[in-house]
């Protein structure tokens, strides 16, 4: 008999308690042993009552779970880096395995609280904490170890890709996309996390940790959210051959990495321009395994729960045992400032349509070394037109020093640019 | 030390042995632990030096494998049920975990081998044997395995796929597009493994073992190739919104699985039409995750050994141990037989143009109880014509046997029909 403690009584642990219901057959013979929920840490014991859990299995104190020793197994399903932080330390010195799906604080303390579990020969586990039921933790730490991770491209937010997807369909302002989301349930009443790129910046910390095995940490990680881009945007990119996806961009160098977080065109061949809707996938290159994509739901309360169940049965199969401190962070690679990093770019600059305001512009981008693939000019009636523009490969440095001295020319009325994946990215 | 013994001196263990050469000093610093090539197996010596092997690292006789106690791992990379069945017994009897990438050995031998692997306390890991780098083996047996599986499509055969991308971005013919396949190594010069569809029956045979838990053998799996199908049928497909694909298909239901090769009619804005070239990809629904899909490189030297040394680690970490005996076939379902199972069909009957043809075609069909959602008949000049058309959901034993009687018609010169995978499937 597996005893677990759950914390936490949300979606998450809802769905937990569901699967463990549904499939409690099949984990049993699966390991050998029967898995039961022991106690359910939940500040409104009638949401825990309401999921079929009785009194007894119902507390309010962490103490009731921590100082049990018939529970061998956590699940910490809170969130944030505050109680979570302290019930997982302690769930682990107390040589209990801890399954997690917190992104927060893996994208902040991975390496301190991996290093906590083998100290105390204990599994720690959060498969769960990036991608939702896609199987990503597990494949970088497990299937792909043998590769050098070259880089790693991901939609990793399934609200703002449901925005872009509907702006680039339905022909809709972000605005208006936003809206709809909101109506539908895709994003939350205060969607500034998902929207601006915080989200997504947690997982590829996440995975450039991981992959990178260094400490790539949430603060490390420049992030840009989708905001800006406009229906002109979108419907530019459409006839270059793009669709703007919100991108988890990470890169390891010799001895350095990238991790950041861009709306980006993506090139429609590409088999990430496909990921629709509320979708999530993470594009991989490996020394070894070439390019791999893995594709799936990124939230919602089973898919969430597939991983963190099966966290919990790869927990149990693994038993106490030494775990090779070697998978914590030993390359040690520190993050690059995202002005050293080198993309192509899409550019969009509102301008006085006017004799020479073409030349000036151009030779701005020429003097700080930024070199122009290809530009169009649109008119926007009287004397104003919009410069759509793509450059050859330029560092985000030169970029913005050039983007700044044409927010300075007084025919230049805005700015705005955006990554550009190339096609053997 | 960990002491390794490879079996063969192909491109798979050339690739292994490049992959830790190149990456040596990872896996000593992951494992804690130096990985040392002991022995390698080579029928040609030659071969084995020219990868860099010293003479006292190559043997002729697996004894020398089998019978030095500081060899703990096997990989087995020589393919096949004969020698290969033997050499991987003998070695889990002897306690050393085995890695293979042997389709033809797991798609036929799984349980068997599986189950010696249990009962002397070994590892036994066969990542590479399905989909080449993909994260597939690892992924269904760990990640998703809270789930009940419903259902997998796999492109799983990358030279089929590299022929049907030809015939339908190039408009070649079947004929014309596995000789450009054969002229650019994507295709051997006796195709029939691959494009007759055996090849992609291991791998689903496999996936389904592990999947539902159940032993599906490769001879359990009926396969059908790509050869029949015409540049009329690639055409139309395209223009109903669709693309060829050869899938492996597999569904489990309440008391048996569904497992066989069908070239199959994928919708335009699914995930797996957009798998191109020779890559491979499986689209997995479970009833927790949803929908997942796995994609990346299926065959080839680098990608399929960076699949073989991850299980080498995996292995090493994991150690000697009870192995849950439950990871083996539980369920035990048994494999339906094709004609019992459904789906929507595509059909192209070649037929004489003349009066009452289609009505005796549609009674054909109509006495069989199958329906019909769309016809279309197209003049092939003189008196012949060809009627291209989409049944509903139909069982394959009522289409079979309308086919048969079709052919029986004088008027019908030619028919065949193929699987269309509908939206939600």
């Amino acid at each position: 008999m597996i005893r677990i403690g759950i914390l936490g009584c949300g979606t998450v642990a809802s769905g937990v308690i569901k699967l463990l219901a549904m499939h409690g057959e099949s984990v049993r013979v699966q390991l050998g042993e029967e898995v039961e929920v022991a106690k359910v840490l939940a500040r409104t014991p009638a949401k825990a009552l309401a999921l079929g859990l009785t009194e007894a299995q119902i507390c309010s104190d962490f103490g009731e779970i921590l100082n049990d020793p018939t529970i061998s197994v956590v699940i910490e399903l809170i969130g944030g880096t505050d109680a979570a932080y302290t019930y997982i330390s302690e769930a682990l010195k107390a040589g209990k395995h801890v399954v997690t799906a917190n992104k927060d604080l893996i994208a902040t303390h991975f390496q301190e609280l991996n290093d906590l579990a083998a100290a105390h020969s204990v599994r720690f586990a959060f498969e769960a904490s990036v991608g939702g039921g896609i199987p990503l933790v597990d494949s970088i730490r497990r299937t792909l170890a043998a590769n050098r991770i070259q880089s790693m491209f991901g939609i990793l937010n399934g609200t703002t890709n449901y925005i872009l997807t509907k702006m680039t369909q339905n022909g809709l302002s972000y605005a208006e996309a936003l809206a709809e989301a909101q109506r539908l349930g895709f994003a939350e009443a205060n969607p500034a996390s998902d929207v601006g790129g915080g989200d997504a910046a947690r997982k590829i910390a996440i995975l450039s940790t991981l992959a990178f095995h260094s400490p790539v940490s949430y603060y490390d990680v420049y992030h840009e959210g989708i905001a800006g881009i406009t229906p002109t945007d979108i419907r530019f990119a459409d006839q270059s051959g793009f669709v703007f996806k919100l991108l988890g961009i990470a890169r390891q160098h010799e001895n350095a990495c990238e991790a950041y977080v861009r709306p980006a065109l993506v090139p429609k061949r590409h088999p990430l321009a496909s990921v629709s809707d509320s979708f999530n996938a993470v594009f991989i290159t490996g020394d070894a395994v070439g390019e791999v994509m893995l594709y799936g739901r990124g939230a919602g309360s089973l898919p969430t729960a597939s991983s963190v169940v099966g966290d919990l049965m790869n927990v149990v199969r693994a038993g106490r045992g030494h775990t090779a401190a070697a998978l914590s962070c030993y390359e040690n690679l520190p993050v690059m400032d995202i002005l050293d990093s080198e993309n192509v770019y899409y550019v969009r600059l509102s301008v006085q349509d006017r004799p020479m305001v073409l030349a000036r512009v151009a030779g701005v981008f020429g003097k700080h070394g930024v070199s122009l693939a290809s530009l169009v000019q649109e008119s926007r009636g009287k004397d104003s037109a919009e410069l759509l523009l793509f450059t050859h490969r330029a560092s985000e440095r030169e970029l913005s020093a050039a983007m700044a001295d044409l927010r300075n020319l007084d025919a230049v009325h805005e700015g705005a640019y955006w990554i550009c994946m190339e096609d053997d990215a």
